[in-house]
């Protein structure tokens, strides 16, 4: 133990935190070394964290594996009373059809299983085959059943993004059963990678903010709100800074429409940036950092700014710390941590 | 005239004000109708601005082309005193390496007569084409003599960045002669665009962001300011998003070097962030929006936040308004709207 001791005036539910079978590693190491994938954000991610010896990529791959004595260990020294489980970046979303469907369901019942022995500390996301979109929705379906709490989506799919209506089955079942959809970053696909890979800014430095803000801004964009109007989404690293390019969205967005500028970028009913602030949760996965909490919850609400630590990438026991120490009242304190989370999954 | 009566307390000085030589965005229609340049930034960009008939692109053209009674009389009207003007992106950076020399002298020829024949209301920035580094060099100089207050680059030169070293005479010459350099958005090269071209978002809306963002970050990872110590950049739309960033570029920058998992990244004299707050000055063009103005005055510096409209991209009086009525002391409202700009652009 740290011997730090943590207030308890709010229970801390961690929102954004990552697991991964270790079958599914192994997988996308065979996928990398085979040279078949031809993603090279896939390449730049897996590559690293797949083979490398030095000690992040080692302990990232032990802590991911891993679902219970040195997660729950870590849980407590961290202060963190309960873990909101999601399959790991990129998913299954870099495999062929019929593979992503079998890990997808196979990933779904071993997190179910831990789920099961430690039901006071995890809930969990389920993972989907965007691949197979009809195929995902049933998936959906035999999640929320098992209690399964959101759906986890890690961006592009073989640089298909969700705003495409082939994948809107998944939004159907989604919405219909009321799970929130997490959208999680992905290296940037092929088409966008090169000029922030050639410099190593591919990954959670700079290229996820652009793949996954992208991938929610064409969401909004392409109408699926005005179609799925009670569909949430939840966006971590404090909104992928949508939050902070609102005031330009609505203008840009309003000018490009009404000069007819793009045939695909159509009228809304509704502000991009209403979307942000009635359709999108933001966490604060990897931005510890109280002035962009505290942006969020004065632009986007208190009620949608909620916590996550972003285990194991990130497992800084001095980030709780300091959001522990943030100066807004305790009530809004208790949003951060644990309310809003047990709102919007269902935890309370 | 409007009938607004503007606030006197304070000299308005606009940073980010777009010009264009007529010859210039004739030389656009001509190169897009080419089709010669393979480019689809260009094109969706100067395929719209340079031909639509539209409302907002005629206007555009024509107010890009004036430097004299139009500009003026927009300039009075939105109570701007003041203008530092730039070339419209993107440039003379889509040209062959002769053209671009050549066109960007001439328009500095031209930008230097207006600003004679209106020196209390214009400043100038200095074009130069990084095709040639040693020639851009020299125009600086002969720009600086001739009584220009900066560069302007706008991003990327056929998709290549100035973090790569052979284009670093430009940051010498720049160093040297005190001259700051405006970094302004293009759209994305086309190693890049293509997930944000096809949905209509390579654009002003997001695309400009993830361009310059990331081409500041390059600058920045490269190492310049380690060579070039007093180097100032400036970058606007309230800083591309970078300020917001700032704990995440600072955390994973440190975990990527650490585990030494890119050979391009190395480690760097000081944090990214302390780059944004000792070389990068931002300005809030495109961004009339309190809450980002106040991130920026407090995450990056009060005296290094400042004034834009992006004129005429976004000629919108509500937004002088909007700002002048801003909730921080006057004495800071001064430094925001004039006190930073004359102290950067040397114009007091």
């Amino acid at each position: 133990m740290t011997g730090i001791t943590f207030s308890d005036k709010y229970r801390r539910i961690a929102t954004e935190e990552a697991w991964a079978p270790q079958e599914m590693m192994d997988m996308y190491r065979d996928l990398y070394e085979s040279g078949k994938l031809d993603d090279p954000g896939f390449s730049s991610l897996w590559g690293f964290y797949g083979s490398s010896n030095e000690p992040r990529p080692v302990t990232v791959r032990r802590k991911l594996a891993d679902l219970d004595d040195e997660r729950l260990h870590d849980m407590d020294a961290a202060g963190i009373d309960f873990a909101v489980l999601a399959l790991t970046s990129p998913g299954v979303q870099v495999f062929d059809r019929d593979t992503a469907i079998r890990v997808a369901s196979d990933s779904n019942d071993m997190v179910k299983e831990a789920v099961d022995r430690h039901p006071d500390r995890y809930a969990a996301l389920c993972a989907v085959a965007p691949q197979a979109p009809e195929v995902a929705a049933q998936e959906i379906q035999r999640c929320q059943a098992l209690g399964f709490r959101g759906i986890i989506i890690n961006s592009h799919t073989h640089g298909e993004y969700l705003s495409d209506s082939k994948f809107w089955p998944i939004f159907e079942a989604a919405e219909a059963l009321d799970m929130p959809v997490y959208l999680h970053p992905n290296t940037p696909p092929k088409a966008m990678i090169e000029p922030m890979l050639e410099v190593g800014l591919d990954g959670a430095i700079f290229g996820f903010g652009v793949e996954t803000g992208l991938h929610m801004l064409r969401i909004i964009t392409a109408g699926v709100f005005d179609h799925f109007p009670k569909l949430q989404f939840i966006i971590g690293h404090m909104g992928e800074a949508l939050p902070y390019w609102m005031y330009r969205l609505d203008f840009m967005h309003n000018a490009q429409v009404t000069s007819k500028r793009y045939e695909a970028l159509k009228p809304l009913k509704k502000k991009v940036s209403d979307y942000l602030k009635e359709n999108v949760y933001i966490t604060c996965s990897g931005m510890a950092w109280e002035p962009a909490v505290r942006f969020c919850q004065q632009q986007i609400g208190i009620d949608r700014t909620m916590y996550a630590m972003d285990y194991p990438y990130q497992y800084v026991l001095q980030e709780v710390i300091d959001l522990d120490n943030m100066a807004i009242p305790d009530a809004e304190k208790k949003m951060f941590y644990q309310d809003v989370a047990e709102k919007v999954f269902k935890l309370s």
